[in-house]
C-alpha cells in the first residue's frame, strides 16, 4: 500500500501561527529513535508556565520512554485502537489532575488546567519536530496501581510524544484515518453570541 | 506610586518558545484601544483548531465587546476583585463547555479539551501582540440568563483579552500583585514518576 503525502496544514479562515495550524495528532509514531531529551524537557517546561486558576498548578506527569517497564504498563494499559500504534512512541506520558489539594478542598478548574498545560507541552513539543497523541481511552484500574497514584490524583490522558514514523507501517484501517484531511466546525457555529 | 518595569518572561529551566516564555496573564488592560477585529478572529481560529477527545470540539464561545450591554453583563457578574479591573478589557469571552452532547450522553473531556483550546487562544492572542487574564470567579447563575444557554453547555471561564495597559492605572493591591515575578512549582516535583 503507498499513502499520498498530504499537506496537513490546517485550512484556517484566519491566520494562526504556523506551530499551531500545522500541529496535527499523528498514529504513526517512529519505534526506534529514542527521545531527544533536551526536547522532551522542553515540552515539560512549556506545560510548567501554563497558566492556572489561583497559579494552583494542578498538573502533574509521569513519564515513561519505550524500553522502561513503565511504558510496557501503560502501553498495556491502553483500549481500542490505541493498542496498535501506541507502543512506537518513544515516551508516554500520564497526565494527571489534581483533583483536591492536600486538605480535601476540590480544585474546580484541575481538568481545565491540566487540558491547558497539555497544550502548551503539544506547541512546544511540534515547534520542535516531534509529534504528539493525546489518548482518553485507556483502563484507569489498570493504570492506577503503575503509577502508586494517591487518590487525589485522577490519571486523565496518556500522551503519545516521539518523532513522526512511517505511516504505511500502520494497520490498514488506521493508514487511511492518518491521510485523511483535518476538519473543524466553522467559527461561525463555535461563537454562540457576538456583541 | 510608580511601578518599576519588570521583564515578566519567566526564567525557565529549559528552552521554550518565546510566546509561551513570555505569556503572562496581566490585570491592567487598556481601556481606550476597541479590539483590533482581525486578531480577535485569529484568537478564535487559534481555538478552533486546538485537539480534542474524537475531534468533539466541545468548546463554545460567547463574545462581548466592551460598551455593549453583553460586555457590561458579564463584568457586572463578575467576583472579587475581578470586578476591579477586567471591564477595561476590549473583549469578555465567556469560554463555554459542551458537557453532553445532543442525544444526553456525557462529555468527559469537556473542560480538559476547552482549556487546551483556550490555551491556543491564548497562545495566539499574546503572539498578535494582545495579552489574556482568564477568570474562574464569577456569579455561574448571573451568567447563564444573558447566555440563553441550553443546559448541556456550563459557562468555564470568563476570558479577558485587549491591549495591556498602564499598571499606574490599578488600585493599590493589584498594582502590587502586578508586578510579582512569575513563580512556578519544578520540574522534577511536577513529574511523579520517570522511567
Amino acid at each position: 500500500m503507498s499513502i499520498p503525502v498530504l499537506d496537513r496544514t490546517a485550512q484556517t479562515e484566519h491566520p494562526v501561527l504556523d506551530v499551531l495550524a500545522d500541529r496535527w495528532s499523528p498514529r504513526a509514531f517512529d519505534a526506534e529513535t529514542p527521545i531527544d531529551e533536551a526536547k522532551l524537557a522542553s515540552a515539560l517546561e512549556a506545560a510548567r508556565w501554563s497558566p492556572s486558576a489561583n497559579n494552583s498548578q494542578p498538573w502533574r506527569f509521569v513519564v515513561a520512554r519505550r524500553g522502561s517497564a513503565l511504558h510496557h504498563g501503560i502501553h498495556s494499559a491502553l483500549m481500542g485502537f490505541n493498542q496498535a500504534w501506541a507502543g512506537n512512541a518513544a515516551v508516554l506520558i500520564v497526565a494527571v489532575a489534581e483533583t483536591a489539594t492536600e486538605d480535601g478542598t476540590p480544585v474546580h478548574y484541575a481538568n481545565y488546567d491540566l487540558g491547558q498545560a497539555v497544550a502548551h507541552l503539544s506547541v512546544q513539543a511540534h515547534h520542535d519536530g516531534l509529534v504528539v497523541h493525546q489518548m482518553g481511552g485507556f483502563d484507569r484500574e489498570a493504570i492506577r496501581p503503575l503509577l502508586g497514584l494517591d487518590e487525589r490524583f485522577a490519571p486523565v490522558s496518556v500522551i503519545a510524544l516521539g518523532e513522526l514514523g512511517d505511516v504505511d507501517a500502520l494497520p490498514e484501517p488506521l493508514a487511511q484515518r492518518e491521510v485523511a484531511p483535518r476538519v473543524r466546525r466553522s467559527i461561525d457555529e463555535t461563537v454562540l453570541l457576538s456583541a
